[in-house]
């Protein structure tokens, strides 16, 4: 009989595969302060290519990569940023965004499947710089997969009149995609694809993707060398980072295509668990990618 | 015929009396970042008095004011404050809560009249330092009358009963009461009674009570010798500041009994402009103190 | 025989003339926050014009003032400014460059004469923008008369020459000249001749110019637009402040001309104390404007 | 013939050993942001014992681990800290104390042996609270080895000597001691001896101890909890970083007692370099550690 114990409190759990151990075992590396690890180059490349934007950077986390984004384009003092009053940024990365990088948040209403309104995205942006009572917005923020939305999914078209609003007001756009790669594979589109009208992007290969640290950014080349600048203040960089990126390339190619797995067995629980006496879930509703949030009532 | 022209936009355009005028001739005066100016004393003092708080503190305007609050609150580095997404401290003071005080602020629904939902502040509040995702909620805001509400009125009542939720988690409670003596004359109670539940008050000589520049902040005597460094530190200290008290004591002896005069035109200027053909307001629940705000509808 | 006290302290212990006091009580005020304010609007054009700059915005304190334009200079993040060790807004702003406006400080020791070495700040540049390590040099700030180094005066020559360097690496240059006035009649030059070299100049209307309160800074347009929102999140936007610039408008047109009596008469202070045995003060070199340091030696 | 390349420029160019990469194939791991990473765990209190501290945490990058400790001790708002013009936390980290920490810095001579005179210290801190014009001292920092001027060591009684006057004032003590144990080894002491006076230290696994990614900073259980949250809020939680830890339980473990080893040719190096004509070194006074530096005189 089996006794193996499989924790489902998070993806933030999984552990590293073999292969990816035997590969940081055999990573080139170099001092990647000074832009010299090989391997960290290597997974840049790969991801500026698989996301089709023309610079990647490797960060030790998600939180990290949000708040670099976040103070990239909001680096002018008095900037102003709207995102969702339920987004992981907003709630669960300890308020670094003001904290740390001193942008004024305006949030808006998180819908039941992610999305954030246009017509209340719209109503918060501020860019009559004649009123010395407003600051001024710089940077929208969506998050895809949706956290405690329980990993809904925005789709391409969604994305898509977010970003021509922000192309109408001159904003900016930015991805919170620490499980992109589960939205690509429920929506069945290229990575690129679904990441084309945001100016940056932020995904974790640990999680779904397995590799135990690590997580990319990408932009333009110019936005990526100031963001490596904020790397390192925030001390971010890493000497021989490629130990990690080793992993990360591993990550990359070989668990995307794993996560379809994940979706199946989340909504096989979940469809368990609606049977359940007292245990509040809509499997087809509720369980889009690898979450299960349900509640329990007690009688 | 008379042919005297009313500015109506806002009564932040109201301007001293000949009697200010004199006082601020015969001011006695000396050096007031050192404490040593006597009329800036006795304005304090009286405002103390009639708030029923150790100590005021007087500052060159509200949002400084209201800035020197929050940052005193929340001066420890993570701490976060919870407001109305409507108020003026979020909305109108360019952000500074985040930009300059680095403070991080959830926002929850202004209601129509002003309040905010016990529930909602209660289920943003974040006490559990054992998770480090989260900051630490510091503090609470109110808004007393309501600008974008429309100048409405918080009740006693319901004051005492966010006070109590605020005690109850250990957090502060400030009250921007810009207008604080229009909801006094509106509520038919003392100043110190209206203000009993909070930490720290704002209110303004300008605006109603018509001085030329000045608001003044009210809280413990701790609370006010450190705002005293913070005024300076954001520049508000001011050396022969007597000019300018001996305006505001004529202010706070002499004005607040004619509020009752402006609330009165207010309701009656929005009883005429609710009889005008597309113009839409409601006068008995729109208009509770001295402001009036209206739509006109284009056919 | 008189008995009338002299507070020999400091000069921003000094009064409002009667004369200011009556244009107090007669200034036509406006909305100041709005641009409304015809006094204060006059002031400004004054002053601008006085410099030689292209716009002018009257602030509450000195320190504000500095403050609004060292941020100003470095609203990018990651900015660094170069200043003497010994200058008041190093030493005695609070911190405020940090702690409010988070710019770096990379101080170079003052000199004897309130001058700082061109080699000294040229080694402190940092404007290689390939290395992380680094922040990134914006700004270059001045104090003229040098108030900890006894009211000492630096010449139009060595003010441009330190304008030539900051020229050569792209720098911006600050004035601290809160006592301007006073270099202006110690060296027989015009104002605007004196300031030429800087970007930006704050300059007080109190201390030996005597107003009550208020300062002025100077720049482009383009720099007092900015400055003006600065002001407004800072706290310094006051209504009716047309009553306080009333009072500038005298000191700058009457005050300048009678500052070469309070020269004289820190001289002939310093020569009695000279004779005095204990009393260490050299007159002709320590007192050039209206300082008069000294140390009493105990035996 | 051997071909194999030396690369001298740093020693955070080093490479992790092939025991390092096995142990990092065979780490146990775990969530290291809820503490359940028992490699790290590991880590974490070999160090603490190892330097005679309560508690330790494993960090991203030494410029992380002194951004923490700084933020940590300075974290109430208007705090100051005071540290030697040439140490690595104020020329190298791109000015992160105040950028991100906004902590103001008050800085002292560095003397060439890396010491700050404790006059210098003495001299520049602000206890007088009473005082608005000033901020509040909070903390000294020293740096041992010493970067910029060349490996220095700086010896126990001297940092005795500032730890009471730390004391006297109420003040925080933290080291920079990025190559501790070269410190260590050169003094023939403890680790806890060393750093018996300061309230927090921190130390860097990679360098000398040629770990790929990692540092380590110590202090009270109090301390290191709120630094926990300060890691994650600046992006340094790392999920599976047991991978990195067990690199570092090997570098902690084996590679100090090589440094020796790497003093001894530096030595060596410094001795050769001292007989070429115009190279400038005098290696029984510049080279006290593992660090080599020279000038090149053209002729």
């Amino acid at each position: 009989m089996s006794s193996s114990f499989i924790d489902l409190s998070s993806d933030a759990v999984t552990k590293p595969t073999v292969e990816m151990r035997q590969a940081m075992l055999d990573a080139e590396v170099g001092d990647d302060v000074y832009g010299d690890d090989l391997t960290v180059l290597k997974l840049q490349e790969m991801t500026a290519k698989l996301l089709g934007k023309e610079a990647a950077l490797f960060v030790p986390s998600g939180t990290m990569g949000n708040l670099i984004c976040a103070l990239n384009h909001c680096s002018q003092f008095g900037s102003e940023m709207i995102l969702g009053d339920e987004c992981y940024m907003h709630i669960y990365q300890q308020g670094g965004c003001a904290t740390l990088a001193r942008i004024h948040s305006q949030t808006v209403p998180t819908q039941p499947d992610g999305t954030l309104l246009l017509h209340d995205i719209e109503q918060r942006i501020r860019i009559v710089k004649d009123d010395d009572h407003f600051t001024c917005t710089k940077l929208v923020c969506l998050e895809n997969t949706h956290n405690r939305m329980g990993g809904k999914v925005l789709t391409v078209e969604y994305i898509q009149s977010v970003g021509k609003l922000c192309q109408q007001y001159g904003l900016k756009l930015h991805m919170d995609g620490s499980r992109l790669m589960n939205a690509v594979v429920k929506l069945g589109v290229s990575p690129a694809e679904l990441v084309e009208s945001y100016d940056s992007v932020l995904f974790c290969l640990s999680k779904g993707l397995v590799a135990p640290v690590g997580s990319l950014i990408v932009g333009t080349h110019e936005f990526i060398v100031q963001a490596k600048r904020l790397r390192k203040v925030l001390g971010g960089g890493m000497r021989q980072a490629g130990v990690l990126a080793a992993a990360g390339i591993i990550s990359l190619a070989q668990m995307p295509k794993l996560l379809n797995l994940d979706h199946e067995n989340a909504k096989l629980l979940a469809e368990g668990l609606s049977k359940i006496n007292g245990c509040e879930i809509d499997p087809k509703n509720d369980v889009q990618t690898n979450m299960v949030f349900f509640s329990i009532k007690f009688q």
